[in-house]
């Protein structure tokens, strides 16, 4: 187990049975507290970002993407576009609906955020079932571009994630 | 005019009647989509950051606090702490309720995010009525912890949130 291993196991928070009865949520949140291990979580991401080869823009999805996605966006020296929730974009949007680990939802995209034959690298911070991440990439396919990767701090490898995303592959930090 | 003000002012859209009939959003996710001037903001609040002294922690509000809230974060070389809004939190969690520019919301924070005695700084994309920042304040207060200073890319003065705000004062890089 490496440095960076440990310090996520230390301060990655298991709550069980949240948001609802059987479900154990990671709690980051003691993560981000930790500057020197959120700085070397982001120096991994990086590195791991390098595995999609180069990136035109980063795409972090609401809310906690856009906590590890800008950060990213910046070291590759890219831009970052936030994928939302339904009604938060002002802008003309594209939209597609999904289902969630719990329950369903909508996300949009500015419809000018990614330029057609851009490849995206796609952030979030945590792999469960992989809807979140195939609805950003059906996105990014609806605005003509592609999903060069995807990654994420902690994927839970027993929701099925990885299968359901299938070629475009996910990088993860620590695995579940 | 600086170079970071003609950035903000190309790269920051206005949106007229957004949400609502009679106001005018700024849009920030041009200004993201740019690395170059996404970067030149994130210096240019660390600047500003500066002159809250030293600080104990970065708070940010769900969800474009998290854009900036993060970097500015590591660069000082402190903890950040999301403030969220009601039940998106696993923790225990202190709750607040406020009034919006458009409508009311509560705001959560971990128990455990903030020591007393801390100093904290509050970064957020836009100061508008001062709503969303007098309510991470209460937050801050309920931990035992003192708000350092308040730190935003955009200020819409015509909202009055400043005198709202009060002694904490705000500090931020573009006002409207």
């Amino acid at each position: 187990m490496t440095e960076l291993d440990a310090a996520i196991d230390r301060l990655v928070r298991p709550i069980a049975d949240w948001p609802e009865p059987g479900v154990t949520f990671r709690d980051i949140t003691p993560l981000l507290a930790d500057p020197v291990a959120f700085e070397a979580v982001i120096d991994g991401l990086v590195l791991l970002a390098e595995k999609a080869g180069p990136v035109d823009a980063v795409l972090g999805v609401e809310a906690r993407g856009f906590i590890f996605g800008p950060s990213i966006a910046l070291r590759l020296g890219v831009g970052f576009v936030p994928v939302r929730k339904a009604g938060k974009l002002p802008s003309t949007s594209l939209s597609t609906s999904y289902d969630l680990e719990y329950g369903s939802a909508t996300m949009e995209m500015h419809v000018d955020a990614v330029v057609p034959g851009a490849r995206v690298l796609v952030v979030d911070d945590v792999l469960a079932t992989g809807g979140t991440l195939l609805a950003a990439a059906d996105l990014v396919a609806q605005a003509g571009a592609s999903v060069a990767g995807n990654l994420v701090l902690i994927e839970l490898s027993a929701l099925g994630g990885r299968e359901r995303i299938g070629a475009a592959g996910c990088e993860s930090l620590r695995s579940y």
